[in-house]
């Protein structure tokens, strides 16, 4: 299969759709709290929790309850809440700072680096999530993810959904909308793409939530692709 | 040698440290105006005097007298008058674009892949250019630069030597300017970026402006490194 020639540059979501953050996050708590501070804990849940926060405080900046702040920002307001939550109590600044700096230690899926790696030979390939930048990049330096650019959220100070994500970030890269495939896991990513124009594509992750996943299982809408993992997409992208 | 620790970022000027912009640029302009139009003009000057409008429209911006404006936009706004002065007409508006472009296909000086390539095994190695986003991809498309990041003057809406344009670099990257490394082949960049707390690395490009260059040919201060090229700057810095 040749090359598509429409797309110029395919833009990722991350967390989840590129990355494990819920076995990524429940390891690295287990390792700080668990294993050094001597705590049991459910940590899958702790992993959990913690994501649930993700979006009410997210939506206070795209409300302008908040001005603009940084995912690394948003994640140490709502771990503050989750330790007590979790009745965890005693941690210094340090050791709060390295768990919360445990979303920049997630893990690849397996198929993501080699996927990522073929898809670049044929086209630009940059971040579009939510995560700060030097999350982004420590991300990708540890994981071995070859990305063109570390693009997304913190770049054009927008959230996704919120459109200014996407519009934003393909005039970046000089290009249109139409000429940008969004990659993501996540149908309501992909359709809030869609809706400025970009391309779509549907890669399931079906274990990002745990063994009991009940969303995003399968595409909601005729989206472009959709493809099994990111090996799969780079052949359907002719890569 | 082993890696240094004080640095966990090197932020490279690109325009002549890591790319041949001059002997680019008079390739360019030869194939699409003297190859494709028949003109005949002296080649490399019509790059050097494309280069010296570069800095009185990028003054424009840092005093206010236009809003923030990428490079490729001041790189027309200039092309346009230097068509004027080099008495060439009638370019099609796509004929005239793609000229602009040239700057998006710069060759990457002899050393810079194979140095970068070490460096980034041990440093975040990030473009801190006033080359637009757009172009600094394509540039390392093109090239086979193998960034992490692509940050800078559009980012961070600052054109160098304004210090926001190092310091929010730094900021964006998660890091103190105090463990940024800039790496350039001008001694007002790297002074700029030492102001700013930066560490500095000098290497020497003495062809950049032609076989006539008068200027950087050798470091005007005591920077933290003095190199020949990115492969003996990898070597000092231990990768």
């Amino acid at each position: 299969m040749t090359e598509n020639t429409r797309f110029k540059a395919l833009t990722f979501d991350v967390f989840g759709t590129v990355v494990d953050w819920r076995t990524s996050i429940a390891r690295e708590a287990e390792a700080l709290l668990g294993d050094a501070k001597g705590l049991s804990r459910d940590w899958p849940a702790f992993a959990d929790r913690w994501r649930e926060r993700y979006q009410p405080a997210m939506s206070k900046v795209r409300d302008g309850e908040l001005p603009w702040t940084r995912l690394d920002d948003l994640h140490r307001m709502n771990l503050d809440e989750l330790l007590v939550e979790f009745d965890i109590n005693g941690l210094t600044e340090a050791e709060t700072d390295n768990l919360n700096r445990a979303w920049h230690r997630l893990d690849p899926w397996p198929d993501a680096v080699a996927g990522l790696t073929r898809l670049k030979t044929g086209y630009i390939i940059a971040t579009l999530s939510n995560g700060n930048v030097a999350l982004m990049v420590n991300l990708a330096k540890r994981g071995g993810l070859p990305w063109d650019a570390i693009l997304g959220a913190e770049v054009v100070r927008h959230y996704k959904p919120q459109p200014e994500a996407y519009l934003l970030t393909a005039d970046y890269l000089g290009l249109k909308p139409e000429q940008c495939l969004m990659v993501a896991a996540h149908n309501d990513d992909l359709i809030a793409a869609a809706g400025c124009g970009f391309g779509t594509a549907f890669v399931a992750r079906p274990t990002e939530r745990g063994p009991n996943q009940t969303i995003d299982l399968e595409p909601t809408r005729d989206f472009d692709f959709v493809a099994r993992d990111f090996v799969d997409l780079a052949a359907q992208l002719g890569t």
